[in-house]
């Protein structure tokens, strides 16, 4: 098999594969308590969100991410469904430990709470607590689901020769990893073990057991209390068969039958076979064969906000891979001795034990020190590039006190069990805060279809990229299917909406026939001085039809010569055939964002600039604004850290400043003349400060053309007076969700949540 | 007046203006009798259709401008309306003079038919019917409604320094307009009278009067029988007073009241002063005074296609001119003179009669050399331009033959009746046929727009263009609007079906998800020798993503070699960091075009090419293929004309043959590679060749991402063998129509029909 590999596989064609991650983690209180309320509405019906639901408890979070081609995407979605759920619950956090927090009584455990009491799914739930009690229940762990690519498998079935259909061939394939998994997982357990301690109240639910691992609370030897056997184990001993599929069903078959547990999913197994389809789990495996392997030793680890790092990730998928290569000994109580050596990795893991080995004695140590040797020489020779996982295994191996077991021991000691991970998972919630508008793993995608994919997930609508580099995705909820592109292009306008807006001229002249208030105005294709007579008599702008940017715009705030109008209309002539010459509305300028039949946003811009303290200097000033989270450099974030460039300098010093100047206290410095939000401007939220008549206008404007999702600028002369001149002067069928929902000032916006529930979904 | 205006008027204050024609025509059949059918279907509902509707008689089309800004514009709509009617009417032509066509019994003329009967349109008739007899009221004419545009009487009245209200000001001067028009009204008949003969038929309708006008039928002077004691008259002699806006109105009461006439319609005054709301004559023309001008006096120029030359149009907008600055006369039977001198125009104009001038004789030479002085004048001093006008009356006025009506007498006594006018009917029906996909003034739209457009003036649908050089319009039909672009960017599609339909692969993932076949492929943003290690098995192309138009493809029509996959690839990574490879499907392309649930048409192209005779060479039977109205140049035209250039001459070496060879009988010889229209290809219709399966298999497409309107382009190996391997290879959201509605070969389709029923206009 070594053979074969080496010589036909390149090192893409060996790790390529299909990875999906699971985690679970209760909600508790401050005081580390776990937390009685109910999962948040905001994350959806738990029944049917393929990517947060609950597992056993209400209070037990489970996150689950797609399957995805790399451990990376796997760590970043997981990483995305983290700071979803951490910013949804409230002063709750998340627990980043497998062994669970305070739990004072075990009836008041919440079981997970589903409309309908009848359903199975309540059923099973009341029967597991009966049988193994809450506290057990509520043990969290990490799932890892691991297939080879097909084409990995295939080919390796070409070359092996094999008399056995494909399928068969495959499971096999998949028994033997399997197998070596059981074998050695007590080495992953050792490495990757994080659940050194309880709290005291757990203690009660082991019985005589946790004498047997835990005699004094903290002066132990425990790496992994989950996969002691105080841990989430089954009642008796059972031993799956992994020699062929059928034998493997009909051993579960026989369990149930002998009624020690009642369906395969109370089987737990440290490894499970998985089927194509998981509601027909029995005839699915017998059918089509293993589709993946689940593997659930994997505590939670309580230094990753994640759970588990990407080495780690990258670990197990080399481990799987030696797995497949390692040749098996035919030593018949191999599963005994697999379990055996599991609970002593577990309970007595931090001391240098002895371990048995096909029925001989080996030390840890040594035996560790094998395997490390073999993966070595496979990340070697099949140029795996894994040399970081490798070392990462090195340095546990080398000191005990880089095994994140022995870690958390030492800091619960000095801190105490719930502060030592209050203070962890405080961490993470923050960290998740700081990061609550972008999507891990998705920075290349426009920060508004970020947001959007977000809020998919947060509320359980499967989400995928269809056009990356166009921020093209497809969402999918119970079989209703919308196409979006850029966050606001959807299904919702009609094309000709679009191609209204997009047009300036067509614009205006639909929202006339609306009698929607615009700035008055003509179009020319030369110089007439017979047609521009009235603008002699107001502040005007002159503009190209079709150009976007601001070029060969002239504006004139007090009335034109007739001159100087000429220029203006000449000079825009050479950006375009035709020109718009329209009156010039005073005032400010206003972006109400449409959803629907609603305002879901209003927002201004206010020029890059910073607010005195008498102390220190305008560049000091613009750094420490600069600090902000929210800011950033290249579109990545809500705004943009103000840049201290030559305009900026040029600016200052016609008020006769430099960068150098010290402002007075609540002194507003102006830094530049535009408010784009891309030269350091800001984003202000007025959703709640503009008056409903203008709101309405603004849905008035937006109905005009048809439009569901629109950005209206509006002209408003003056704010504070109700009866204030105001004028729209673009319709825009793109509108940035991003500046609504994260502001500079004011209440941020869940835009993404309303195009959303627009959209059905 | 006249110093007020050429000291202060520009030519184009002067000349703006507001202008519209409707002209009525009878249907007949080729022997020159009243066509007793229906007015068509095809043209919609006649109590609704504001372009196209019936007269009195249901054989009595009548075809009406909308106000339009130029006489030139309102020409070209009559035109595009003659054109649309002549093409609906089957083998029926439109009879081109005023006086009616032969009419053996009264009694059989069709009254116009309502669906309503009991309606007033159909009480108004029958009313009219037993009154003055059918023949009377089918005799046709043009009227031309006009007024000054408001920015001239505007500052006319500005100047004037008038004590009047405005409102009473611009009537006064419409007023004094009416009176000149009635006092030098037979001038204009003189010129433009075109009615000097009428069928045997029409003798029996006028009694004693018959006599007087046309003693023995061909041998007299009439200029005009439609403005004569035989014409279209009232019972009794009135006349309105002219002298104020309410006294007009308090005359044509006192009419009523009188019983000489049933409403203010049946007056038929020689000019109309209009209101505002024509459906409130009365009430609106006191308060809101006159809004135009109806002149009624114009008799159909049987030598004109439109029945009136641009030339006369212009000349009576010079002669409204004239009428407004010509001081007046307080002769106080200026009323009764004036109708006489019509009457005794129309009737012996053709002599050199003595007329009198204010109660004093003057020839008509003599008179109308008076008025042609004083027309140039005008012309001259205030620089209006329109030299063409006055020499065009000069020639009339040297010599009589240059008159219509001259013209029309001599044609008939060498032709006779019947034969002179249907010659000339359809010599306008071929023009019309030739110029049927055309809407003339608006060749610089895309002819898809121009077909939509044309269509929706035939179903009475108000299109109105909203930005012409992005052809946009706007269609309204009972308060429903709908805008178009570009004839199928409509609302009937929406939004993200044009971006999916926009981006190739989203496109095909789309269709994959619907199971819509299309060929297999893969997208790569480098050289990636595993993933291209399938087509290295089969005939495939290699394209950038986003390229349109051929640039960067490769095609291999049989398994490339890796290393020419590999330039492939590199060629088309050059145009774009994504390129798509896919198997290259053999066999042709039709273009499907779907609109909402059905295939509208099939198309396919072919090259350039022509077809032997053994006589023509290869060049001059290009020359002679090139001759059909459908080719031209520019993309005026449903095809282009077949360019003999250089890649011709090379394409044609290859087959060692030059322009000059003379081809075999039957043989076809193609002329290049591409088979775009654009480089002279042929289109051809296949609308019924193509089996049902393939049908809804592009219906599918179409409907997969969601496209009301779509041109689904389907490669199909063999068209004969309905097993045939086929596939889609692009969705066009923006599919030409023309093509189909005018194809080189096959049945030609009304795709703008379909599109307009959709659209539920």
């Amino acid at each position: 098999m070594y053979k074969l590999i080496k010589d036909n596989f390149s090192p893409q064609e060996i790790l390529a594969g299909e990875f999906g991650l699971e985690r679970e983690s209760l909600r508790v209180n401050k005081d580390g308590h776990l937390a009685l309320t109910n999962h948040p509405a905001a994350l959806g019906d738990k029944s049917k969100n393929p990517y947060i639901t609950t597992d056993f408890s209400e209070s037990q979070v489970e996150m689950i991410t797609p399957v995805m081609n790399t451990v990376e995407e796997c760590h970043n979605f997981m990483e995305n469904l983290y700071n979803i759920v951490a910013l949804e619950i409230g002063d709750e956090l998340l627990w980043p430990q497998s062994m669970p927090c305070v739990v004072e009584d075990e009836n008041k455990i919440p079981v997970a709470d589903f409309p309908d009491k009848s359903h199975e799914n309540t059923r099973y739930r009341t029967y597991l607590l009966n049988k193994y009690g809450g506290r057990k229940q509520i043990i969290s762990g990490i799932h890892y689901n691991f297939s080879f690519n097909s084409n990995f498998t295939k080919k390796l079935y070409a070359l092996s020769e094999s008399e056995l259909k494909y399928n068969r061939f495959k499971d096999q394939l998949y028994l033997k990893v399997s197998r070596n998994f059981l074998r050695y997982r007590w080495f992953l357990i050792y490495l990757m073990g994080a659940s050194p301690i309880v709290d005291k109240t757990y203690n009660q639910s082991c019985g005589e057991n946790i004498k047997l691992c835990n005699p004094n609370l903290t002066d132990n030897n425990v790496i992994s209390f989950r996969n002691s056997v105080c841990g989430y184990e089954n009642k008796e001993t059972l031993y799956g068969n992994y020699t062929t599929v059928t034998e493997y069903v009909q051993s579960i078959c026989e369990f149930i039958r002998e009624g020690s547990i009642e369906s395969h999913k109370e089987f737990y197994s440290s490894i499970r076979l998985k089927p194509h389809n998981v509601h027909h789990f029995i005839s699915s495996l017998l059918t089509d064969g293993i589709k993946y392997l689940e593997i659930r030793s994997i505590d939670v680890n309580p230094f990753e906000k994640v759970g588990i790092s990407i080495l780690d990730l990258k670990f197990i998928h080399l481990f799987m891979i030696f797995c497949l290569i390692e040749p098996e000994n035919n030593f018949t109580e191999w599963q005994e001795e697999a379990l055996s050596n599991q609970h002593l990795v577990s309970i007595k893991g931090a001391m240098d034990i002895m371990m048995k080995k096909n029925a001989t004695f080996i030390s840890l140590k040594d035996w560790a020190q094998e395997i490390y040797i073999k993966l070595n020489q496979l990340n070697n020779e099949l140029n795996l590039d894994l040399s970081d996982v490798i070392d990462n295994i090195k340095i546990k191996l080398e000191d005990k006190n880089n095994l994140p077991s022995i870690k958390l021991k030492n800091l619960v000691e000095k801190e105490g069990y719930v502060k030592a991970h209050i203070v962890l998972a405080n961490k993470y919630f923050k960290d998740a805060f700081r990061n609550r508008f972008r999507l891990k793993g998705y920075e290349d995608l426009e920060l508004s279809t970020q947001i959007l994919m977000r809020e998919a997930y947060k509320r359980g609508i499967k989400c995928t990229i269809t056009d990356r580099t166009e921020n093209f995705i497809r969402l999918e909820k119970d079989n209703h299917v919308e196409y979006v592109k850029q966050a606001t292009k959807t299904g919702l306008d009609s094309y000709i909406t679009y191609l209204i807006m997009e047009n300036k001229s067509v614009t205006k002249h639909v929202l006339n026939k609306h009698n929607v208030p615009t700035p008055w105005g003509i179009e020319l294709n030369e110089f007439d001085p017979y047609k521009i007579e009235p603008f002699l008599q107001m502040a005007c702008v002159i503009k190209p039809k079709s150009t976007n940017f601001g070029i060969g715009i002239s504006i004139f705030t007090k009335p034109p010569t007739k001159e100087d109008l000429k220029k203006a209309v000449e000079l825009a002539l050479t950006f375009d055939n035709t020109v718009i010459i329209e009156e010039f509305l005073k005032g400010k300028e206003y972006r109400f964002l449409v959803i629907g039949n609603e305002v879901a946003g209003i927002l201004h811009r206010k020029p890059a600039n910073v607010i005195g303290d008498g102390i220190h200097t305008i560049s000091q000033l613009a750094e420490i604004k600069n600090q902000d989270p929210l800011r950033g450099k290249g579109y990545k974030t809500p705004l943009e850290k103000i840049p201290l460039d030559i305009p900026v300098e040029l600016f200052l010093k016609q008020s006769n400043l430099t960068l150098n100047s010290i402002p007075n206290p609540q002194e507003i410095v102006y830094l530049r003349e535009n408010s784009n939000i891309s030269t350091g401007g800001d984003s202000i939220d007025y959703t709640d400060k503009i008056n409903t008549k203008l709101k309405k206008i603004a849905i008035k404007a937006a109905q005009s053309v048809g439009a569901k999702i629109c950005g209206v600028d509006m002209i408003i002369e003056d704010l504070e007076n109700p009866m204030s001149k105001f004028g729209i002067i673009e319709l825009n069928f793109n509108p940035a969700i991003h500046i609504h929902c994260f502001p500079y000032k004011g209440t941020e916006r869940n835009i993404a949540e309303k195009i959303l529930t627009l959209l059905g979904l």
